[in-house]
């Protein structure tokens, strides 16, 4: 199988980049930059000079599937003529999430750039979608925050178990900003430091609402999203607060346990999605594509929390966009990321 | 002003040495510890080197008041004889926050050591309760979470604004957990990781239902408190969801502002607690005893979002312990506690 | 290839794990540990859920192959009746890297527990051992500072080249401290700071002087090594100081690349040591088993500065061991070790 | 005493700010900025905001002392017309260190800005200039790098104890990279890393070897500098190698002992620099002026260790600024510097 990768010079790039190396299945063939064009991939991260590529201005070989990992809008202008002339697209960027044109003008301050696309393209959280994803030609590959926390909250939501109103209070590593330039990616700025921002309305709360909402058809989800950026640079750390619908799941003493089972049933199938049996950390998936799920009743004060635990750049990114391609070519959905979590 | 500070090994006790070797008005005189004793202070902690004194067993001098970091029990243990004696004290420890003993014995697993002087201990949130703290002998000094938890709600809570479920999250850095050695202070454990703990009840919480029901007397506060580990030293970034009890405070458009000026007229008298002008930074308070505050309207999910920052060594131990301090003995409230935040 | 894992629950042991589970010959039948017998491996360490093995006192089924991860002492008692038994041994602690058992207990403040096996033992530098370890029943693995600078030296050592006075400056990420606490691991003493330690003289010295006297037989090796401790998990990088025996390898404007060809030719045939093409850093080895090396050429002091790069778990640990192991049992030497490092 | 501060809005002004907003005989009175003009101060750097200035283009009201934290070419010229009109100037950036113009331009690749005013600029490292300083109307402000440095080899190298060759091995936290934007200063790219830089030639060894060269006449210092970027804000710690004049000091197995009064007697009467009694960590001067100087001889190898700890914004930049405007008028040297550092 012959693989490119667009824009491998950004984090989710370099996250395939290492991961796809060691793919049975997949072989990188070609790699693009929008800067360093030219160079030798390991000259300009030497962590991958065991692949030996010069990074291109535009993809230069016949590939079978391309991963794009271009920014929003430039995205689905390099994924169009890909997808029109056969080649499966897994697009890392935002531009395939939302399908209502109307709203990504709202949250992209743009007119869509491929509105014609949006019908076919299929919102890649594998877990809640793997039907989809496998026939699909073109993947919207999920925002990092939406992974985590539509997971933590899935079980419940797609089970008519929660009120609408929801907080989600997101903790992220500072890879998540890219490798830009800005006072929130200084290190000065940003270590023994925490900050919450995003606060008049992050871009991945209406994909989180739009997700909720088709996982909850019958309630209009109200989401209150604040992310945080924190200093480390890996790893998202959601805890999502809602009121149960029925009294009785936050009643009687043994709330958690009941909720416990109600998640490792529903997660019983899914190799990557764990239900941890004590409190989780980040540290735990670190450079791997698990996400941790950990859910609580708070009986006193008759309170979900569901936790939820990510690497950033791997489950929130690279990782699950070759999970969706493991799928899309009838792999098995764990090909090339086997490798355990990097602790400590 | 002869001051002493009790178990001055632990991170509560150098912070009070630090902020006291500059204090106008007050002189350490007596230092003790657990650990070190008979050591010169300045050879146990270098960065102390310029007070020449020796950790003793006990306070050896007579002292006007004295400051105890020991843990609880042991804390109420040493400080009744001085209470008794006419010292005046403020205990850093949990021993004098909760006014009921039973709810103490509950969540200390120890019955109360001094219950006999529950009645005349003051709860030291300055701010909140700066006439009690002015007249009283015995203070006790807050958590460092309630502290900023606290100061986040009390303007919505004070005024009856909000309804009595809250969430509060917050994120602290490791200092909080003291000098001592567990897998939550171990460096490898913690770094680039974060994870919550206490899911099954901290013994913060009882502190924070008990002073927001006396903000708000009419109704039963619903508390659902999530702390979390983050990797840094210095800290506390707590995050408060509420509803409000009206719904006009979430929306028209400029329910932020509206927010705002509420804020700026409740603590406009206060020097120590600051509404920022833009998201705030536990940077911001490094080193320093402010508490930076920030309300934020949700309109969208019909949510209040209040934010606050602190040092969890000093406005949230050793310097609120000093302001309270300075209060006692009818000194300017700031005295000692001019620094600076240090950035970055 | 049945493999066993002594002391399976510090860090050496948990990295051993973690990258023994996706060796495509080997199989991990039964891990030992210190504390946690009974549990299950992935309750005790959840990244290592996927191994589905139990903590055991002794190690439990016969195996082709044992590593031990345990403390010095405890190890070689450990270790001789498995050698004597015909188990090949990858030794991860101090005991059998020492050929003199009076060194040994100056060193360690102990008899040396097993001074019969010291002749059959052989050091496991692989690259600078290789023909050694195939063939030998029991490995001493080399401690992590040691495996960094004999690299980053052996190139002008063994050819003669430069002067028997040798500065060794290494800064250590803190899992080399372990998993038992200290000050030394201990979050908030250790984040925002750097110091010197073992200025009296590290355990790590009389190794590397012991190696580098192999490589350089005609003279006697004067080492002044000074590890540091620095706020990270992983990764050592070690800057080396020697004069060159002969003046003109820092002379006439093209020194570096001069030492770099030397560099290039030395290693030409080890695939974990690479000469890197720019300044190194140790992130660009995090998690995998390489050791990058950099000479430069400093005419303007007529000093040779020679820096390396290993992951301080990995080449440093646990990689290097499975190295050995793959030679000892003449399997490709990076079979298992293929993963690339974990940037950013 | 009016002060000034030009471009206050790098990390070396935000300090000088800081420190001098409590300094007992100076009061600021006017700050520029290349950014940020027309901001509130404290709008821009919240833990200012007790400073109520408005950023400005140029210095507004007449000073009696300006402190320049432009970079180097600018800052001489904003500091000509200041001198030439009677202002006093600390001159934080690199214009004035080096004497010899030609070698100014041959390390800052630019003419310089102002020959004039090299004779009468004084090299402000107060310890080893006291005397000039004082009586200086331009002092040019040593580098961080520099600072740290010389102080470590002073006692050494004034009293003729030392060889000519040193290996000066630094670690700097990121802050001395200032506030601007490069991979250098990355969080992603600087956490849980370290790196060294300026293998070619860091501009600090000019300034390094000048200074040195005066301390020891009738020698030819030959400097290896190498200085390492480690992950943390603040601090530099120096590791400084060198050889004996005299065998005996490193031999008879008290060597280290008297290494030791030698620089206590060298700095007995400084109160910044104090010879630690146990290895200095940098986090001993976390927000402080002061120098933790520590000797050790390694009699082993013949070799002399001398390791020295600073806070780069504080001694290496802003507060020995101020240390030496104190010297210039009159007051006492610690005015205003007398903050313990903050720890942990």
């Amino acid at each position: 199988m012959k693989v490119g990768i667009i824009n491998v010079t950004g984090y989710a790039g370099v996250e395939l980049a290492r991961l796809l190396r060691n793919h049975p299945e997949a072989e990188i063939v070609s790699v693009t930059g929008r800067s360093a064009v030219g160079g030798k991939l390991g000259d300009v991260f030497p962590h991958l000079s065991n692949i030996d590529l010069v990074i291109e201005p535009e993809l230069g070989k016949s590939v079978d599937v391309a991963f794009s990992a271009l920014p929003q809008v430039a995205s689905a202008e390099a994924v169009v003529p890909l997808v029109r002339g056969g080649v499966k697209v897994v697009d890392i960027s935002a531009d395939f999430r939302l399908h209502d044109p109307v709203e990504y003008e709202t949250w992209y301050k743009s007119v869509h750039p491929a509105p014609g696309l949006l019908e076919e393209s299929v919102y890649g959280l594998t877990e809640l979608n793997r039907d989809d994803v496998a026939s699909a030609n073109l993947v919207a590959n999920p925002g990092c925050y939406p992974t985590g926390a539509l997971l933590a909250l899935a079980p419940l939501a797609s089970q008519g178990l929660m009120q609408p109103e929801v907080v989600i209070d997101s903790k992220s590593g500072v890879s998540g900003a890219g490798r830009g330039f800005s006072l929130l990616t200084h290190y000065s700025e940003v270590n023994e430091n925490v900050q919450a921002y995003g606060l008049d309305g992050h871009r991945h709360l209406p994909e989180i609402t739009q997700e909720l909402g088709r996982l909850m058809p019958d309630a209009e989800p109200k989401v209150t999203f604040v992310p945080h950026l924190i200093p480390m640079t890996r790893g998202i750390f959601s805890a999502c607060y809602v009121r149960p619908k029925d009294g009785a799941l936050v009643s009687g003493g043994k709330a958690t346990a009941r909720l416990m089972d109600l998640y490792r049933d529903f997660y019983a199938d899914d190799s990557f999605v764990k239900v941890a049996t004590s409190p989780p950390a980040t540290k735990q998936t670190w450079g791997n594509n698990d996400c941790l799920v950990y859910p609580v009743a708070d009986e006193r004060a008759g309170c979900l929390v569901l936790l939820s635990c990510i690497d950033n750049l791997v489950k929130g990114a690279a990782g699950q966009a070759i999970q969706n391609m493991n799928l899309m070519f009838g792999l098995p959905e764990s090909a090339g990321l086997e490798g355990l979590a990097v602790y400590p």
